[in-house]
């Protein structure tokens, strides 16, 4: 595909531009992109590796100095405010994701009670139970299985072989990755002295609209009431959502978070990868916890949090920092205690 | 559903009870019951919960106290040893699991060679290789691969878009969420100069009776004799069973735990989320070791670990308040060496 | 399957061997093989083990010592350079792997435009999308859904329920467990006021040749260009690779490793099982991180690193040492700075 670059920029945000108007093939990142690649650069800590890049065109932020390494190197270059956004929509103009074909494939399963909206397109081995619902232009691909009275919102999509339990409810406009699973039974038994008593997991899971869950990510339902992903939180691979937990909206989760049961994320929650949270604590609007961390108790809004237990940042950076020292300090205390004693 | 409370009772333990016999539409948590609706209560310390909660029946623990203030608010109520069993047992009246549709869907691909018991489930799209044997009353979900040789005993459920490997024996009333993957090779691999040669995984999986397994979690056989689970042991979504583990019985193991090759759990083990266990480590039974904790030895029947590697909870405890405090220690030390050194 | 131990020999390096030529009648561990069977010892540590072992035939090292005790036992054996690959290169002489029948199965669902290799074959219910290429002697088995534009290389095994997203480029002589994952969207969102907005996903995934993939394993593609596994790297269950990263030749990662976008790896890393990545960072070639490590920076080349964040092994393990006096030294710091405060 062949896009001028002043087509590209009627996309973009308003902003300064110059140099040129080439014919552009591609996108690619600052250190890989080839003649006739547009790519973008974030920070002006890369300027040196926009001086060596090979791309035609750049996308820059608002920054006079790589304003002038761009133009003094003969690169077409824009300045917005946030370029790497400006890259996402770049990338739109060159790229169209695969997608179903159009209509119900006739390998397809679907129960005759089941309800499907205008335009809905369903892939090969595919299976719809009785009483599901799928808004218009929903997207089902080659072996998916909906469990019964599942709803699913307008122009959701849901990839291969992922899951839905039964009465799941997602909202529109959700993306769901492959081998996903959503309403699996939260892990509830009651110990006897037989062995453990299941708790039946009467519950739903609820995704609003907007929501992205990645390959392999599971939610489990809840014994009553319903766990529930907040408008436009986004997961990552392979996370653990237990039972009844309760995620507002725009929440960030990285790949392998783990999220013990009733656990409450506010909007706007970041955690980074392997992060876990221990049954039914609450993390506050906007905090942020680094990779790896473990959570114990509540956390505030806005905090930024490290470690396990997680402390907060700056305090875990400086803990961190001492940590090698311990042997050493672990010697001076020795000989300390040896003097005490040997007054 | 209605059911009258004096109908629920006789599906609960024996234990005093009053306040009525109102008509019940359901069952909810202590703090979302509306009304019509039964709910429990645990422990003494939610004692006001139960004094604002909309509920119109709840099971308590013995004790008189909190049967006062349900008996004063005019809720319906009865007491029971384990509030939580009698619960569990309440909402198995309300709630009816989904279940398959009866018989065999012509979608489905069974092998001439497999031998099915009587009342069997299969859903559509679901693949069943040469030679397995399949007990009564089994469901095989849609989407759900079964490979060679393969045993499942009565009543067990295997949801949909789950992949049990070749040779893996399945124990009576087991249930295999979805995605789950039992069989799947151990990672075994010899380093040479050339690279790593495989080694051949000619062992099994074999899970006892009464086991649960948790969505995506996967269960590794291994190179010669069989990773086993045991009777009753309960094992949450995304965890990591390698090759030639061995479970005892009622083992319950939280989301995204990791065992390494070889590791042995007696009976009654329970590990919290994220815990990881390296190579060839034995359990004893009845320990118990808290989320996200690293297993680097073996640990004594009955102990309580915490931490990285696992110590002794208590003891994790002090560390972990101590660690803070980390920073100002390690600034003492550095004046203390400058004043030895001075000397 | 019976086998004369002298017809076993021919299959082994070249060694001394003794004890005479029993039959056997298959492989198992030291502990467990009962008579007939062949097992092996692979360090000196194990000849108590070797004294009690019900094993007709056993593989040893190099060394006189155990030698002379296999002969003392009448057991039949071979000295060999590496017992543990002789001992795999021995179960493949009596292991015969499932595999699939020969030909396509008429429920899979192929697209006219996909082109397959000669002795190619397809499970029941698999899915394989426009312009798909299948290399000589691929196995799809049963469930497998593989996307537009995706190639195999040739004997490639992609076992059941497993998905390949679009693109995605396989080498030869790869194998993907159940339930794996491949070239689904990396984790890109910008954020914005109003919500995350999605970093089209336009890159594809590559695996070279002779890399094994484990079960639920997710790799994802990037925004743009592509994360390679680089020939013969072998990936456990359960593990995420994300966006951008860059395996060498010959890397092993354990079961649930977790590797945040843009990771290098170079070539014969080795990651324990649960270790985290940050994003962008590189290993250098042979560096090894034992289980449950956190990188937060880069890792020079033959390296070995533990904990979180990652330091030199052998500091390590003495930090880890002192780590349980912490609350003595606790005590003492503040006895002291009580004195100090009294001076």
């Amino acid at each position: 595909m062949l896009i001028p670059f002043s087509d590209l920029l009627t996309h973009l945000p308003q902003g300064p531009h110059g140099g040129g108007n080439p014919t552009l093939t591609g996108v690619a990142s600052l250190t890989t992109a080839q003649a006739g690649e547009l790519t973008f650069v974030e920070h002006r800590r890369l300027l040196p590796q926009l001086q060596a890049t090979q791309a035609t065109a750049v996308i820059l932020p608002l920054d006079a100095d790589l304003q002038a390494v761009a133009q003094a190197r003969g690169l077409a270059w824009v300045s917005v405010p946030d370029p790497r956004l400006g890259f996402a929509l770049a990338i739109n103009q060159f790229y169209q994701p695969a997608s179903l074909p159009a209509g119900i494939h006739p390998t397809a399963v679907i129960d005759p009670t089941a309800r499907l909206g205008t335009g809905v397109r369903i892939g090969p081995q595919a299976v719809i139970q009785a009483e599901v619902v799928l808004g218009d232009g929903v997207q089902v691909w080659p072996g998916v299985v909906i469990g019964e009275q599942v709803t699913v919102g307008d122009r959701s999509i849901l990839y291969a072989n992922c899951t839905i339990y039964e009465r799941t409810q997602i909202g529109a406009d959700c993306i769901i990755h492959s081998g996903a699973v959503l309403g699996s039974d939260g892990f509830g038994f009651v110990p006897t002295g037989d062995g453990w008593v299941k708790m039946p997991q009467s519950g739903r899971v609820v995704l609003e609209a907007g929501v992205e869950i990645g390959a392999q990510t599971c939610i489990d339902r809840p014994a009553v009431g319903e766990t529930r992903i907040g408008q436009g939180s986004k997961l990552d691979n392979l996370i653990h959502i237990g039972h009844g937990c309760r995620l507002g909206a725009h929440c960030a989760l990285a790949a392998q978070v783990g999220l013990a049961g009733g656990v409450i994320l506010e909007d706007w929650v970041i955690l980074g990868g392997q992060v876990g949270a221990a049954n039914q604590l609450r993390v506050g609007s906007r905090a942020q916890v680094a990779a790896k961390s473990g959570l114990h108790q509540d956390i505030a809004p806005g905090a930024v949090m490290a470690g396990y237990p997680a402390i907060p940042l700056p305090l875990w950076r400086k803990v961190v920092a001492v940590v090698q020292r311990l042997p050493e300090m672990y010697q001076t205390w020795r000989k300390l205690n040896r003097t005490d004693a040997g007054n």
